[in-house]
């Protein structure tokens, strides 16, 4: 698994969300995250969530921190539990960071009732994927957010690219970690 | 998902960690996450953790929180991943008891050098399992370590469940994640 | 699993066999079972049995019971089972009504050589779909059919919750009869 | 799929769950169902499934007609579903033999409260297997019985081959079912 | 698995690889091989391969003789394996008729630095499926190519029966291997 | 997937196909392909192939090549398709050598009559398993054998190298080929 950090401003309006974004994009070939910056604006005929969709719910953020996610196996649940675990590795860092005041709950992270983030995870015909977005600003949200800046994380580029890293890492130990143990009865 | 937390002392040597333990011991069928308290001592013959033994890694502790995690489902990367999750969350539960100081190292836990946690995943011929250990003293282990009491963590049984809880219910809300999105080209 | 009797008329014509039929219409999540009763009409451009459509067969009737099934797992093989096990399901709980003259032929139910049902399971792009069809009335069928008030069932709506019900503790027994059992050389 | 029929007596004590024993036993390769006449004696260190052992539950018949299911796929889950159409397909064997009084509760066969069948599926390392019993006496059973001949069911072999005939037909259009279909939305 | 030779011309122009492309078109249900031959154009639009697609790679051939595979299990890896050992069979074949100049690199095969075959596996909704074409003619191609007639094999269509009678065979030769085998520690 | 190449003399007497063999005695993680040299004898005991143990088959060489393959993956039927592989890509790999007189049927390698190769797959609790042996000589055999010196095969370790880097090689360009596709209808 490898990382492709894009440092051109690139919106995210949901149709980043599909196979192979990163390898037609920018060629990186297998599992990978993918980061950029730039506006998030997702309508309703692009959502995944039906959730989201039946609660008329819109997502809108000024600036954001995006990482797209691709997994080539098929396996929602499994790569959902991945989303988990991305989002725990992403509050991790910004404690690296010194940002002690987040609550990870599901794949949300929040600062007391303020959300940093947007997250879903889905299916693609020939893989799963992942789509998570970090406020950078907290300017003109539909809900009460926080951003990046505000938690005086100003070099996002650099953030992306840590949390990528350590989620490559991280894949790669669990990988090796299943080829070591013996059986049970 | 259900847990069960197990009142009485019970010491854990390895042994433990088989198929329907939780179901044979104490009556809970199903995926199944179990509490207990007790000394850890593996002994070689019982590690599963093949790089343990080749590096002949013993583990030792006086008075260890103790979770046995169970699922009925054959892939064990899938259950590795479950296993990080389940590190983060522990480590999470402590931030909401207000301990900031920790980190996590793939399926470990430190405060600075000194080891919070072992944990261990592996297959039986029916399922998954887990086990994850926390020090509650850390008296005469073998390496460094830090234990829950002194990270102020006095109600053992208390902050077990909460951590159970909470597996509990995030393994739910992915299977529901699961189910309410549509598929991307 | 849960499943939802839906009491108003709504017609079957094909387009209801979706992902998340279910959960869009009536607002349940996860594996599911829905009951409704309508007229059954779907055109060969709807038709999911290549069989059929290359037969040039077409499936009519005035006054059906449908049943829509949805398990969030992506073997069609197994779902096929399932569907059996349905019809299995259906024919007994119609013996439990007194009816002892049906024969089971694979998906379909008969009545000396009178159809009672028709049912098709497949794939969508995030989860496996069946749908199962009982004519309540035989007028103007295609093909010879017995339809449940030939039976004497009358209590239409009821009989479908039944059903649903049974299936429903059915696939949860199937699910805890896998956690219960050690494996064997 | 192909079936056997072992004319002479052999009893069952719990160890012809194994895998590869149809193969090993009578040369047939390959996913398998295998049929035999003999006296059922499992002790507890042979018995599968806990909550028998749990509830020091026996099993105990003079005379049973045996059947040993194989499938070379490891998804025990599924393998159940399938145990659930083999006893609903025994049932309905039975009534084409006239027998209209029996009722299925999930693997059981009853007549009143008189239980004719036992049964239980497991995995072995590679496979997963169905056990299932039918008595032929109802003679010195440790809980109320009734056996095939109670039913008028004379032509054990014949009713046997009949059964494993069905099963052997219906999996295989099962297999046929899963490939017609074209996916939904 | 069976397969089916379509004696009468038929191009290729990347439509046919589809599912259920043999069952629609020659009746055969269930696995399969599908042999035919014709001119082969692929446009982009039509192009499965992104690497091809983004290198405007443009596939061409006057006369080819063509293979659909289709396996109705959703393991795109596990076709792909099955496709490498697709081509080294045709290589084979063509080695047993005096052909021994051939080179098996991927899933290409060349004679030199002359290319006999193109090939592609992917998934549809409800199976994966390979196409690989042969040159007959190395007229008018895009790249250096050599055609089965400049191998002096002139018997198309029985060169291609006998490559998809020898997969078949094969294919079914795995599936018992795989059901006589004990597991081991 | 990596190799490793073991120079000094081992002999294969069955118990080398066991889950963690690479691992455990050269230290090498995850799917591996291990090459050692050294005499062949398995007795019935540790036969995995119940066909020759029915058969009563042995085998027996003074002098061989052996690869152990691990792919820590369950699914068998994969597994003997990348065996097929295999076998071909060593004939393959002996051809580059000039040597163009070998027929590959199933999981052997034939010069005429004279078997060059014995080969097995399996599944342990955690992974499966490749057993791979070559004549190196075919002196003492129970069969007409030839062996790679006979073949002018003379650098043993150099030619096992070759094997084992394409081998590796070739899985992972499968497991690139997998991600580069979009899905067909």
């Amino acid at each position: 698994m490898r990382y492709y950090i894009h440092q051109n401003p690139l919106d995210y309006d949901g149709s980043q969300l599909q196979s192979l974004f990163t390898y037609k994009n920018f060629g990186l070939m297998g599992d990978s995250i993918c980061v950029f910056r730039g506006k998030c604006r997702v309508e309703q005929n692009e959502m995944v969530d039906m959730e989201d969709v039946a609660a008329k719910d819109w997502i809108y953020s000024e600036d954001m921190l995006h990482f797209i996610v691709e997994h080539f196996e098929m396996d929602l649940e499994k790569t959902i539990i991945r989303q988990r675990l991305l989002i725990a590795t992403i509050k991790e860092e910004l404690e690296a960071l010194g940002v002690k005041s987040l609550r990870r709950t599901g794949d949300d992270i929040y600062d007391g009732d303020r959300k940093l983030s947007v997250s879903i995870a889905t299916l693609s015909p020939v893989s799963t994927l992942i789509h998570c977005g970090l406020n950078v600003s907290n300017h003109n949200t539909p809900i009460p957010t926080i951003g990046l800046t505000d938690l005086q994380v100003h070099n996002i580029y650099e953030f992306g690219e840590n949390v990528a890293k350590r989620y490559c890492d991280e894949i790669s130990s669990i990988g090796l970690a299943r080829c070591k143990v013996r059986g049970v009865v």
